[in-house]
């Protein structure tokens, strides 16, 4: 007689769906994750990519292969278009269902352009691979146009770099974009200098690094004038277009924007029908499950709590992790016949940021570090949690030769498919 | 008084005007390369991009920064669109012009469909890495999907591979995927099993690696049929769409067909008003120049030549090289007042290929090998001739990794830009 088996179904394979499938080896559940993409991404190393210094696949994996060794596990590359909490069931995108006994959401965050979603063909945030290597493109192609442009106001335009948001990613990226650009103009170009390179950070509060201690705000604001970038605080965004991007009473001319501002969650408050809060987070009940609906977990960045001190558990990957597992303790208790509740308490692992290749600042609570101290301890702590061998060898080499050379290896343009549109006329190479 | 240097542009940054760019170092000569791609590709390995063994920038490197060291070379990322031969200069899309003294046209092949255009959508071929990166996109999505499909018919295309062509590329394309997909399906799917897939390898010849040795092309044969790609030889392809491919009287149901049958030069007889040969390459004189024009040169695949044996002069890397260190020859003597001729001679390198990751076969001319000492061979040939020292190191790692675990680590399957046409309704993942 075969017997049902639970059925657990995540949906999303980031940090918080990872974990959660993986704390569920060896358990009676039968496990199916289900992703719109083939792999999982290391996305606090993301800016990486998009600023050359790391190719694709250093910071991603597939799925599969992440869970081939769980004979408890399946993975599906599917499009999610709905749930149907009734019969439960989640509903892809062409037309099969994948039924469920329990369901784990964890969709993960959007870039959010504050009700100015015209802004996103301008500015584009840095959420996946995908969004990386545009971004990569186009810095790279800017400099590429400012070589041949003879227009001094088109140049400059073309040779500043705006980036909204001066959080861990925004911070990171102008640190990145003035290495990137000063070892790039170093002699490679005919009529471009690294002085002509300008990085302006912009942010609406009044200090960097909103989430981190005052004094290493401080300490990175310090340390980003010191290296060449220009900081605007207490600037809100009121235009961005083609040409430029206009703050507070300001205008700022450039050709590439980068959007580190905000977030919202994904679709998740509508696939349930209920509301979200500001951001689009399903609120969850202490236990990560959905109000109502027991069998449902809300994890990650999609999902609103706070932790014990009441404050919101940020949208960081250690809280997703965290989630993650807990959710799979809850299910593995209720599979043994306890359904008492088993609240979720998060850990606060710190905070981190990098700020160029040199230094970083860490706030782990009471310890908190600053200058190339920290950043070692950054670059162990990443190379740590990354999810295998092969990449833990590939990072450590990659950044190892940049630290020793300056160069970044990664710096191709490639555009989107060659094999359709490209007129045989148009090639004038290879 | 500023006295006029002499002006060499160089039209493509492959194995052809790199070697010409390199090969002008230190002389009087000013020297312009024009590239539509800001990377020089190592082509031999695109392979493995497209079968996922190695990443885009393990290949491939930023034209610019291989000339970093040159005191007398610019790059300029244009896209060419014609030559003005009277008043000697080369014409930019943007509507701008690049005045030459001596110009060298190095711009390669393209696919050719032998009159077939409609066939690319379907069947693209293997030139650039946003060839590879599509082609690799192809493979691991219908794998994605025959996991996902229920109905037999539809699941044997998905797991069919077709590979029309077996030149070098074709062979190396048939057996690198017969290994990605055992490598892929052992373990990772579900409900597929590594003796689903099929690689059919179609041939209009009646064998494969027709420029090498018979007794090679038939070791090539026997190796790659006990590896299990189905070889079809003397068959000629007389219908390609979306459904599968037709050949002799026979039909192949399958969803993916790489095109590596044949090629014909880019657009440079058009630019130059003259007549090209059957495959568009412009017929040169003895010492690579455009007849009546001594100061126009072409090489490389673009270039219709024969040598000391009256035999075509093969569209390989070695001779793109050899023609474009003759040719910065006869413009440094030129640039002497040395104006004889110097014709080319071109000295047979070999032909290498790689069948799977433990046979290859080599044609020296005299010497002959095949087995696993010609894939050493050829291993060490590579990563000798690869251009930077940071590339031989990571590639090396990239293959023992593979050599070893048999994992490979670029399965990554990544979109067209995601920057523009992603509403948030469609992400259901990180």
């Amino acid at each position: 007689m075969a017997q049902h088996r639970h059925r657990v179904v995540i949906v999303g394979g980031g940090f918080g769906g990872l974990a959660a499938a993986k704390a569920l080896a060896g358990s009676d559940a039968e496990v199916v994750v289900i992703d719109r993409r083939n792999h999982h991404l290391f996305q606090p190393l993301l800016y990486q990519v998009a600023t050359a210094a790391l190719s694709p696949s250093e910071i991603a994996w597939p799925i599969r292969h992440l869970l081939r060794r769980q004979a408890n596990a399946r993975v599906l590359m599917a499009t999610v278009t709905g749930i149907d909490t009734g019969s439960r069931a989640v509903l892809l995108e062409d037309g099969s269902r994948e039924p469920y006994d329990s369901l784990i959401l964890a969709t993960g965050a959007q870039h959010a352009y504050f009700g100015h979603d015209e802004w996103e063909a301008y500015a584009p945030g840095l959420k996946t691979l995908e969004d990386a290597i545009a971004i990569r493109r186009k810095l790279l192609l800017a400099l590429e146009a400012a070589e041949r442009e003879s227009d001094p106001a088109r140049r400059r335009s073309l040779l500043t770099f705006a980036i909204i948001g001066a959080g861990p990613t925004g911070v990171e990226m102008a640190g990145a974009i003035v290495e990137l650009g000063r070892a790039s103009l170093k002699g490679q170009f005919h009529t471009l200098a690294p002085e002509d390179l300008r990085v302006v950070l912009i942010e609406g509060a009044d200090r960097v690094l909103l989430n981190f201690d005052p004094a290493l705000s401080a300490y990175t604001l310090h340390s980003l004038r010191e290296m060449g970038v220009e900081v605007e605080l207490d600037q809100k965004v009121t235009a961005i277009d083609a040409d430029g991007v206009g703050f507070g009473d300001k205008r700022l001319g450039t050709s590439t924007i980068i959007w580190a501002a905000g977030v919202a969650a994904s679709p998740v408050a509508r696939w349930l029908g209920v509301e979200g809060d500001r951001a689009g987070r399903i609120r969850v009940a202490p236990d990560l499950s959905v109000p109502g609906h027991p069998e449902i977990h809300v994890i990650g960045d999609a999902a609103s709590i706070v932790d014990d001190d009441g404050r919101p558990v940020p949208g960081v990957a250690p809280a997703a992790k965290q989630q993650g597992k807990h959710v799979a303790r809850v299910i593995r208790r209720r599979l043994a016949g306890d359904t008492g509740a088993l609240p979720f308490h998060y850990a606060h692992a710190g905070d981190l940021a990098t700020i160029g290749k040199r230094s970083a600042v860490i706030d782990f609570g009471r310890v908190k570090l600053h200058g190339w101290l920290a950043w070692w301890v950054w670059g162990f702590a990443h190379i740590y949690f990354l999810v295998e061998t092969r990449t833990r060898i590939f990072i450590t080499l990659s950044w190892l030769w940049i630290y020793l050379t300056g160069q970044r290896s990664a710096r191709l343009i490639t555009h989107g498919d060659a094999t359709s549109d490209k007129p045989l006329e148009e090639v004038d190479e290879d």
